[in-house]
């Protein structure tokens, strides 16, 4: 294996990560945490190919996602692939194929990669994961409400509270109503839409700029920012105040807050719309959703598929987790018993033991190699596996087993036959 | 969202998989059960990049793999970047940038994608997965036994027996000394290690060629061919009789047979090497792996790290399970209990319901449509719901709630004060 020979110069790609174990159980605890808040609400796991037709994101061309961020590659045929850049298109193909024979309402959630070719930096990197949620096929305050909660019941399982992050939510429906009150016109919605989503990331003037450029009188922008300016739910927001009554009997309404500023940038969303921000406002939007609802005329008007949902990615998440100190210390090895070897003899005997506690489900290490105890029992230390069992001759003529507590720094003797349904109580 | 317009015509890309529901299920079936068997002998979940600098496969160039098999492209740098074809050069990547801090032996698994550009077939395609284990630094039979009870305890657990698939071993080294005593240079080792890992395969004509282009005579010829076909484990086999005791002692005996024939294709082995063939002899090897001790030069001769592993890919074991009938019936849906939703008044109520479920740990679904009973009822039926909770009028003036067992065809009343409890006992 002569590549071996470069790995000392051979770096991972800028915007890669390792996940040595420890990394690693940190990824599964998030990624499991996903998953049962998604399956505690009903949610089916599903899954697409992490390379998909270029043309699949193709059609959003002049996106910046897809021309300038997108990883691409020409297969031996010339056909152009990409390497998926969010993971929406894929499970919305897979919807339309085979959208006449699936049950609905459909609840479907995913975790997998993505990739986009960004400049890496803090909570932004090329290979990232992301948790995709959403309900399809139930075009109803309830569904936009549950879906909320499954984020924030995620939130709150990985420790966070309303503290910490909040969801701001707002209906572009609601807001297009106040534009249409104000007097503009509904071809101008876009650019407002636009502006406003970017208000807080530019100065006042380029904002004034923009809306100006929409088509605004000074007076429409001061009415603007005085609507944009008042947090209070207003009194026809009649779809948002059943989203929000829903959140609280489903026991979340605290994680969520109106915020007339949330429009989201993307424009496929038609009505709820959100953005989970944390409470100090040190990052961007953790994550965002909202409601789509023109997948009917997009799918040729055969089927009316509308989907609410959101996607977290994985990495401005941590930032946040660490900020927090909420990252948990959870353990590199799932050992729960190292059985030590004693000497080329006595292996047998280890293997032995170490087979009944493994039949018994117990997680057991044994060492590989007959060499020092003391090496063999520092080596247990320093992977934080809690119990060691030793067999040495003694032990073999009475019987015995000494099992040492590697936390409590104490040890104890047990019947070689009752070993098993000791520690079975004790280390599982 | 105008890119839907072309999903009915966007095909996903040939060798790649949808995963909906049911497949997923089965996928995650399949990776939960490499990953206890893993951690049931105390190897530690370790992940790296899917995408890699292509230099970290091409010092291996000339091979199929790198030059014909990878999919690569080139970053706005001008960088090659390869999707992985296999997982192993990243996880000795890993181990080599911090083999000074790590302790030792290191037992690692990693579950993940790898890509190849085949011809798809059945059991072969594109974007696959892989479930690689090594453990390193422990050069011991016992290491090796370990390593192959790992993959024998992962078949044991999705229901294959030693009738379905047997590992077959062989070393090395014992190869070659047998090569030495029929006067083979060891020069030609290479050659005639290759004409027996293709022997099977090729017909008996091609296979004396290759003997005869490596120099043996035909009266050597007949001497290995006949050695080839002595199935008994050689007095003289003391690696291999340590490992085959370990794994009798390790209760995993009987999966594990001693073949002369299987030396491996690829040159890195140093000692054992094994295969997984079903019985039948339907498939190619199931999957493979052996010890490679030769780490220690590789790496500049600062530390020795040498490992035994083996990586096995998800497309052809799901085929032989399949042709074995072992792949369970599993559910789509995570849901235990559809809370249905009688009328738009009485929603909150099914709502409330439903959180309470929630809270006590039950995968609950709420329908969120108020829509017909039937239709509700009938949605839970085919997705495979067990129980459904009904909530209408007369139930809520009585404090009481009907629950429907979805697959016996009877239904109990509660009262809704009791449900949870009622519910936690049945439906978890």
């Amino acid at each position: 294996m002569t590549w071996y020979y470069d790995f000392m110069i051979i770096q991972p790609l800028k915007g890669t990560r390792d996940f040595y174990p420890k990394d690693m159980a940190t990824r599964v605890w998030l990624f499991d945490h996903m998953r049962h808040s998604a399956k505690l609400f009903g949610y089916q796991e599903t899954e697409g190919p992490y390379i998909e037709p270029f043309e699949l994101y193709a059609v959003k061309s002049g996106e910046e996602l897809v021309n300038e961020q997108t990883f691409h590659l020409h297969d031996r045929g010339g056909r152009k692939i990409a390497l998926r850049p969010e993971i929406t298109p894929t499970v919305s193909r897979m919807l339309a194929q085979k959208s006449k024979e699936l049950q609905k309402p459909i609840r479907w959630f995913s975790i997998g990669p993505a990739w986009r070719y960004e400049q890496p930096q803090k909570g932004r990197g090329r290979e990232f994961f992301q948790w995709e949620v959403n309900m399809f096929a139930a075009n109803t305050p309830l569904a936009d409400a549950e879906v909320l909660c499954v984020a924030a019941s995620f939130l709150q399982s990985i420790g966070l509270t309303p503290n910490n992050i909040k969801l701001k939510i707002n209906d572009r429906q609601l807001v297009e109503k106040r534009l249409t009150s104000l007097g503009v016109s509904s071809t101008h919605f876009g650019l407002v839409l636009k502006a406003i989503d970017r208000k807080e990331k530019i100065p006042a003037s380029t904002f004034r700029e923009m809306l100006h450029a929409a088509g605004l009188s000074d007076q429409q922008q001061q009415k603007l920012e005085s609507l944009l300016s008042d947090k209070d739910l207003p009194d026809d927001a009649v779809w948002l105040r059943s989203v929000f009554d829903a959140t609280k009997t489903l026991g979340f309404g605290n994680w969520i807050e109106y915020d007339p500023m949330i429009v989201r940038g993307l424009l496929y969303y038609t009505r709820t719309v959100f953005e989970a921000h944390d409470v100090k406002g040190e990052f961007r939007a953790i994550f965002g959703g909202g409601r789509f609802d023109n997948l009917v005329e997009a799918l040729g008007g055969k089927e009316n598929i509308d989907g609410v949902g959101f996607a977290i990615g994985d990495m401005v998440l941590t930032l946040l987790l660490e900020q927090n100190k909420k990252i948990p210390i959870l353990p590199a090895s799932p050992t729960k018993i190292l059985v030590t070897v004693f000497d080329e003899k006595l292996v047998p005997k280890s293997i032995d033991l170490a087979r009944q506690l493994r039949e018994a489900g117990i997680p057991t290490e044994l060492y590989p190699i007959a060499t020092k105890l003391d090496k063999q029992l520092a080596y247990a230390d320093k992977q934080g596996i809690p119990y060691a069992v030793i067999l040495g001759p003694d032990e073999v003529k009475s019987d015995v087993v000494v099992v040492k507590d590697l936390l409590k720094r104490t040890q104890q003797k047990f019947l070689q036959r009752e070993l098993v349904h000791s520690m079975e109580s004790i280390a599982v």
